[in-house]
Formats: C-alpha cells, sequence, structure tokens
C-alpha cells in the first residue's frame, strides 16, 4: 500500500508549536503518514487567499492525498467541520468557504459534517480545532476509516463571493489576487479568458501608471527591471519585474486593478 | 516496529542552513527517522522561550519521540550537553534550564551526562553542538542504543528560576509570556489557578489602560475588534481581539504586566 | 535498501506554495522519498548565495542523497537544465553557477544535459522548471533510472566566479559573505588560508571601525556584547557578538571588506 500523505495548509505561521501540535496529535493515530506543508503563512483569517492557495496547490499530490486545511476565524462558533470528499481526494477542514475553489474543480462525491466524536480527541477546545477536530480526523482517515463513520452528509457548504474579472465592452476588469514572494503580481484574470477576450486584436494592460502591450513567454524576455506581463505557473496573468521586484517598484497591493483594453 | 520520530526545537531560524545539517546528520545514522520541526523560531538565546514552547507541545508526540532541542547560548563552554529520560519521553539537549518545565510535568527517571564519543560527529565544533553531539546522540538512541551508554547519570539539572504569578491579597499578578502569530497574549495566569482565585467572585482582568470582566468561551464569542479574555487552547488566561491583532492593537509587549483584581 | 533522501534548496520563501508544488510532483512519483528542505530563503535570483549554502550544507547527507537546487532567474530561457554526478551525490538544477562550489569539492563523474521530456511533467511552463522538470527529475532518479537517461553528456558547465580573498604583502582582504539568523558575520576567509598568511605573527582583525587581535575559541569566551572573531562551524573566520547581534551592533552588509594585518 502506498503511504498515505496528509498536507496541511494554515494561517498559523511557523514560530508558535501549533502546527507542531497538529503533527504530533496525526503521528500518534498513524506513525506512517507523510507530512507536507503546504503553507502556514495564509494572512490571518484570510478565507479566500486560503482557498487561493489550496486550489493552486492540491492536484499536484497523488490521488488519494488528504488535504488537512484550516483558516478559522470562527473556530468554536457556529460554523461546521466537514469533510469533502471528491473523486480524487479527501478534504478537511472548517465550512466557512475554505473549499469553494477546490470544489470547482473536482468532483465533490459528498460532503460530510463530522459530528463523531470519537475521532476527535477526548477533551476539544474552543480555540484549537486544527488539533483537536481536524488533525485526528485526517489521521484516521489515513488509516483507511470510511468517510461515512465521521458523521451525516451535509446538502449545503458555505461558498465564498470570489471577485471574478467584469468584461464591459471593449474592457475587462480584473485585480491583483496575489503577491508572491518574488514580488510578482498574480491577477485573477486566467489565459483562457484572457484569450476569449483579447483574440488576435492589439490590447494594452493597464495596472497603475503602467501600460504594457504585449505578453512575454517567460520572465528571461524582460530586460533587466522592465516591467512586463506574462502567464505564470499557474496559468493567471502576472505583472512582474526581471531580477526585480514588482510589488516594490509598481507600489501595488493585493486588491489593486488591473484592466485589459483592446 | 513504530518508525522512530526526533522532534526539533531550535533557535536557529530557517534561512541558515543550520536545521539542515542537523537532519542531515540524523539521517545518515538512521534513515528511518521521521523528524518534525517544533519550531526554530524561538527568540535567539531565550531559554525561557524555548522551555515553554517544548512543554507545550512535546506531549502530543506519541510515547517514545525523542525531542531535540537546542536553545544554546553557551555552546562550547562549561554546561553540559545532557539527555533526560522521562517515563514517556527522551529529550537531548544543553543543561542550561531549556528542560525546566517538561521536568515539572514528566517523571523524570534519569538524567545522562553525554560524554560518550562514540556517538558525536568525529570532529567537534566549538559553536554547533547541535550538529556535532545533539544530533548524532538522538539518531542513536533512535536506533534503540541504551541511554546509559552515552554517559554517567548526573544528579543535578540546571532549573531556571520561571515567573510565577503572585498572589496579594484580592490581586493575583501575572505577566504576558508569549505573543502568537496571531497577536494573542497569553500570559503564565493557567486555569486552575485563575479558578482556585477568583472562585466565583466578580472579577475585573486589567492590562494596559484595558479592563475586562468576563472570560469568553471562545474567540468567535467577541464582537469584531472587541477585546476578549480567554482560556486559550494551552489552558492559560489570554487576551485577545476577534479577527484582530491584540498585540497591535494593545501596544503590549512580552513581560507586560496583567493583574486579577476581585 | 535505504528511503532515497531528496533535499530542497530554493529561493522560493515559504509562504507561496511554490516548494508544495514541488513535493507533490516528487511524491507523486515516488511516494517514498523523504524530502528535506535546506533553505528556501536563499535571497531572490542571488545564484552566489545558493552555491555557498548548499556548499556548507550537502555532505551532511547520506551518500546517494539527491539535492535538488533551484535559483534560477533565467529560468525558461537559454541556460540548460542539468544533471551533476559525483561520487557521492547526485545534485539537479539550473546550470548557471549554483554547483560551482560543490564541484570544487567533490569529485565530478559526469554532467548531464536535461532533455528527455519523458522524465518531464507532460506540460512544461516557462515560469517554473523546479515543478515541471527539476522536481520529477529528482523523483524519477530516486527510482534508481540511470543518469544517462536523462540526456547526452554535457563538457562545460556554467561556473561562478567567486570572490576569494586577496593578498597583498602583509594584508588580505576578504569580505562578508554571509549574515546569518543571530547576526554573525561570516566571511570568505577559510581557517587553512588564515593560518597560512598568519603563521604566528601577531595580527588585527579589521571589519569597519572595529579592531580584533585575537581568535577566540566558542562564543562562550567573550564577554557579553563584547565582539569577537572565531571559525565559526564551516570554518570560516566569524565576526560575532557573545549573546548579541554584530549584524546590528556593527551596521554591517553583506560585501563589507574584512582585512587581515600582521
Amino acid at each position: 500500500m502506498r503511504k498515505p500523505i496528509i498536507t496541511l495548509l494554515t494561517d498559523f505561521g511557523i514560530k508558535d508549536p501549533y502546527v507542531a501540535s497538529m503533527k504530533g496529535v496525526i503521528l500518534n493515530i498513524n506513525p506512517q503518514c507523510t507530512l507536507i506543508d503546504i503553507t502556514h503563512h495564509v494572512n490571518p483569517h484570510d478565507i479566500q487567499e486560503g482557498a487561493f492557495l489550496l486550489a493552486k496547490t492540491y492536484s499536484y499530490f497523488p490521488k488519494g492525498t488528504i488535504h488537512l486545511a484550516v483558516v478559522d476565524p470562527g473556530v468554536g462558533g457556529a460554523r461546521k467541520p466537514i469533510l469533502l470528499v471528491t473523486q480524487n481526494y479527501l478534504f478537511v477542514g472548517p465550512d466557512n468557504g475554505l473549499f469553494t475553489l477546490v470544489a470547482k474543480r473536482e468532483r465533490v462525491k459528498q460532503v460530510i459534517d463530522l459530528t463523531n466524536k470519537k475521532y476527535f480527541l477526548p477533551q476539544i477546545s474552543t480555540t484549537f480545532h486544527g488539533r483537536d477536530i481536524f488533525a485526528p480526523v485526517a489521521a484516521y482517515l489515513s488509516l483507511g476509516i470510511p468517510p461515512s463513520n465521521f458523521g451525516e452528509k451535509l446538502d449545503h457548504r458555505v461558498k465564498l463571493n470570489l471577485k471574478e474579472p467584469v468584461l464591459r465592452g471593449k474592457k475587462l476588469f480584473g485585480e491583483i489576487v496575489l503577491i508572491d514572494h518574488f514580488g510578482n503580481l498574480i491577477s485573477n484574470i486566467d489565459q483562457p479568458r484572457f484569450t476569449n477576450f483579447a483574440k488576435c486584436y492589439p490590447f494594452v494592460i493597464r495596472i497603475g501608471e503602467k501600460a504594457i502591450s504585449n505578453i512575454k513567454k517567460g520572465y528571461w524576455e524582460g530586460k533587466k527591471q522592465e516591467t512586463i506581463a506574462l502567464f505564470g505557473s499557474g496559468e493567471f496573468l502576472e505583472i512582474s519585474i526581471n531580477e526585480g521586484n514588482a510589488q516594490r517598484v509598481l507600489k501595488v497591493k493585493k486588491g489593486e486593478p488591473i484592466t485589459i483594453i483592446i
């Protein structure tokens, strides 16, 4: 049998030992797991960013991987803990919209309301369900316990209202949704949507004061310090500076409008 | 047999490859180990913070786990390298008080002065015993080498003078000992001590200019941006702002007094 | 058989899920790998720093370890993806000089130009060869695929012009090449070179306004806050402040000159 893999995505940071507690709980139940960090640096409480980063990454893992995701500002309150079973993966976390994007890309087979306390830690805090509920559930799943043992099926999930690009006449209005470690500005305009809109017409991409009128194939096509546009590794339109930092140079924040004009 | 687990807690940070060198040394001796990071972001040289974070976390791991902890400002000097054997775990690191808190919670069976050079790297630097002594000792322990092989028993250990809350009449004086990634202010007042002191009397919690007169069950009970008090996942009294950052709003540092008045 | 080990060194940081994507790709091909992070905090695009950190660390890992290193400002352009086979290790990454230092220390058996697309992801982006080429190649290597299957032999490799210390009469001119998490200032002057130069003569080490005239054996020999010189765990001359931060106190940056005068 393949060694089970559990990934972890949280907004806990890595200074505190919160993530390590979750890993201890998992290894206590199933010491054979391979544990892989996706990121623990989702902006605190930013469910949308968590949803986006998870959707960018989950599908690179082997089928059957258990993805444990905890960005959970409502911990201990009314929001439900859930298990999302898709054709290829298992997702464990809070029902607050964190799985909105993966559920768009994967065929969802069922959603389980996690209620069976047999699979929780004996004592459940009101502030750390990552350790007390989600980690043990993921660990028991990795032992092969069937999803239906963890609780009843749910008909509804909470879904995020994600900002989609807006088309008005000859303009496509998007925004910067993520800024990476290199300062690359990643927009919510994906390649199919761009191509469908711009077709073969000449176009201008406007962000702040900058206007860019072509798409590069890679960073290396830019001259040093030139501001360029390209489709990044996640297939979204990205503004970048070759061997530079577009965020610092253009002084752009998340939410900055980006407009394509034909 | 269960795969042996070694955890690592240091103040080395993760930019430099110091932690990776330790992991390389361990895997060279026992490639079957599972290696788990607790944290590498203990404040540099802050033995008390290291002791606190280790005590918060070690018990979530399976019995038999080897906890390797290196916050070691006296490296290469007179302080001894030790192995602490408790009923449930093995702890490896410098004898500078780092294990003060775990030794209060675990039944200590023996303390070994690590002197047997057979289990060290062949060359021992004066600046990096994490790599040259502690990592190989942890790796050999994970192979099942008995503790007594590593050196003689010690009768004394260095102990930290930890700041405990002080009771004076109708006031309990504590302090903030840890501030987490979310800006939650964690005090040294634990739930049993609080309950024993406050019983059913009305009380006020004072921190800086703020006065709080009740305890919430979870973050979600606070209104957005409200300053609340609650017992966090480690069972210590914690000051928090729902979906906000108490550290930034209250401008509080580690060591800030917190007082309970009945 | 030993479990194969793959290490990862990049300039990707850990906020973004780039490293996790690479790990997912590897585990998809070989779920039995042990994955160890060396660092992901190489300064963005700083090939020389990457080369230095890799050279400091690779040899602590078991023979046969596959070292995957990606500091790759020219990704998608003309630079070749390569596999460097040495007597003890396998190195996978871009041919941009990143392996200059390890190739000086290891006996290089062959260099392979990675051209066989059978061992790449089916779709290759122009911006993320770490995920699309280097990760799958490392994973297939860990399954035992022989190096020659991945492409043709190369006669030339790109080599960095590394700044070496310069000797002029009674002065040895070096520079600070790395500053670690503790603020220790690490120079490019190694112990053999220093000893060969200074022999038994009295000497002065000059950095900024400071003059130091002896070498300590360890940090503990310095008084609190004293600026000292010593040979660190990597055997390079290092300027340090006992329980302090030399970078902050001396206000020194990478590239700062350090001079030994006899």
